[in-house]
């Protein structure tokens, strides 16, 4: 089949509404579906100031540059903020610390090394009984957080999009933890706490293979490998689990994600009560009395 | 390891609390469990009529006996109705009714040849673009309904388990369907219509391994035998998913009813103003202006 809008040869086929497009026209559809996610959110206001969580990945890369592109006409201002977590063989921010340069865009990076003391990789041969992906989600989380709002950006914008999404809202499930699906959806909810800058999705409506196709033709330079790490978290087998049904029935990650924003407002409802509190270690928000990155490094220093 | 409690050889180990139990130290776990969720839900109150939906299976046999041994206590007065749908080399009723008539239950039987002028096999000859599961439900649950409806039961029970339950939820919400969901959980909530027998399922919280190893070790006469439909069936698919999840963590079918179960008000509350509507054909309960039964029986007329 032709592109279906100019008849041109396709390069996508997109799953949920079976129509194929030519490369110029899936660049117009990719652009038009985050500017739309993005009024129909409020995420983005104008004369806000953006941090973009990168990480030197497709995803990220094609973030940071749309946002950019976006920048004039909106009057907003960029900044990419990046995370060295210490993984051998995988994270590489070479190309995206290039990318900056280039383009005049604000780069500020923090590592695990220098905040914590240790790299990912060494955390992972200290600590055995914690996923990596554990460890290393809640320090990146802490470490993004910190730095946009040291920066005083007025949102953190990350690169998820709908197969990450439809994956953490599986997981919430069917591990009985609903209540952290509250902090899901295209913009962040609940938590009215001035500690945390308010975190926003502009590819909630894409997924991965509209993303990664769209990185590819743009020929962002970034690897597409997987950490070494996701082969045994609990988020690679819900990963293959959805991509298995959806190979059977497409459209089933765009169900997902419907069912969930039509719960999530009853959702954030039903959660409403939960209180931020305050570690008693160093003083950031917190769920419990000790926060949770306060838990990995104790439990580091002890190992 | 010994049984938990007495020390006796087990004959199950409970997969979400990981402990072994004998034979009798499971019947007396397996039946409070059931007691207890009746008394929680308050699924039954004295004196009423119990209509038990029984296929002939395990888990329907089970409750049957269950609950006729609960009725002298409870006051309560049961009888069993039952569907032929006619799926050859398969339902088989042979067993239940010489089991009624040894326990003087009365019993009840409706076909799908009588009722609607086809049997399964013969509609799914005929209709090649629905699922046969999708039929068969959909008249099946009509049939109880009647049946239970004409025979002034108070409640219809069903041996729905947890596996089945985990599957009913995982179906809807990766399908879109959530409105569907507030149908479920261990009493039948929102539609206040007379023309509905509420539905209750007293073996929620048992899961499909306990409720075998129960029919097993109590020596039901039925066949451990699957419908032939079931391996084409989505259900058949979302089941051999959670089937894996749960293997890799156990305790995985609980989180999912418990998420569920903490939703379930939210839910029902979302989806409050939804009407029955009454089917212009039949005048029976119906979400549109034809009801599906009607839907199905016409497609079959004019296939």
């Amino acid at each position: 089949m032709p592109c279906k809008n100019c008849r041109e040869k396709p390069v996508i086929r997109l799953t949920n509404s079976n129509i194929e497009l030519c490369k110029s026209c899936f660049f117009k559809y990719f652009e038009k579906k985050v500017r739309k996610t993005i009024s129909k959110y409020n995420l983005i206001e104008k004369k806000e100031k953006i941090a973009v969580a990168c990480s030197g990945g497709k995803d990220s890369m094609s973030l940071l540059y749309l946002l950019n592109k976006l920048a004039k006409k909106r009057e907003i201002e960029v900044v990419a903020v990046a995370i060295d977590e210490g993984i051998k063989n995988y994270r590489d921010l070479k190309y995206l610390k290039k990318y900056c340069k280039e383009n005049n865009i604000e780069i500020h990076v923090s590592s695990f090394k220098n905040e914590f003391g240790f790299t990912l990789d060494q955390a992972v041969k200290k600590i055995k009984n914690i996923n990596p992906c554990s460890i290393c989600g809640v320090l990146r989380r802490r470490l993004l957080n910190k730095a946009a709002h040291e920066l005083k950006a007025d949102k953190l914008t990350t690169g998820h999009n709908m197969d990450d999404e439809s994956q953490s809202v599986m997981m919430n499930y069917v591990r009985g933890n609903l209540e952290r699906s509250t902090r899901l959806g295209p913009i962040t909810g609940i938590v009215k706490d001035k500690r945390f800058v308010p975190r926003i999705k502009p590819f909630y409506f894409l997924t991965e293979k509209e993303t990664a196709t769209y990185a590819y033709l743009k020929q962002f330079p970034v690897k597409f490998i997987e950490c070494p790490y996701s082969a045994i978290s609990f988020r690679g087998e819900v990963r293959d689990l959805i991509n298995s049904i959806e190979k059977n029935h497409p459209g089933t990650k765009h169900a997902i994600i419907n069912s969930f924003l039509e719960l999530l407002p009853a959702l954030r409802n039903l959660y409403k009560e939960s209180k931020v509190r305050t570690c008693i270690h160093c003083q950031e928000p917190s769920s419990g009395e000790i926060c949770n990155t306060c838990l990995i490094v104790n439990k580091l220093k002890n190992a």
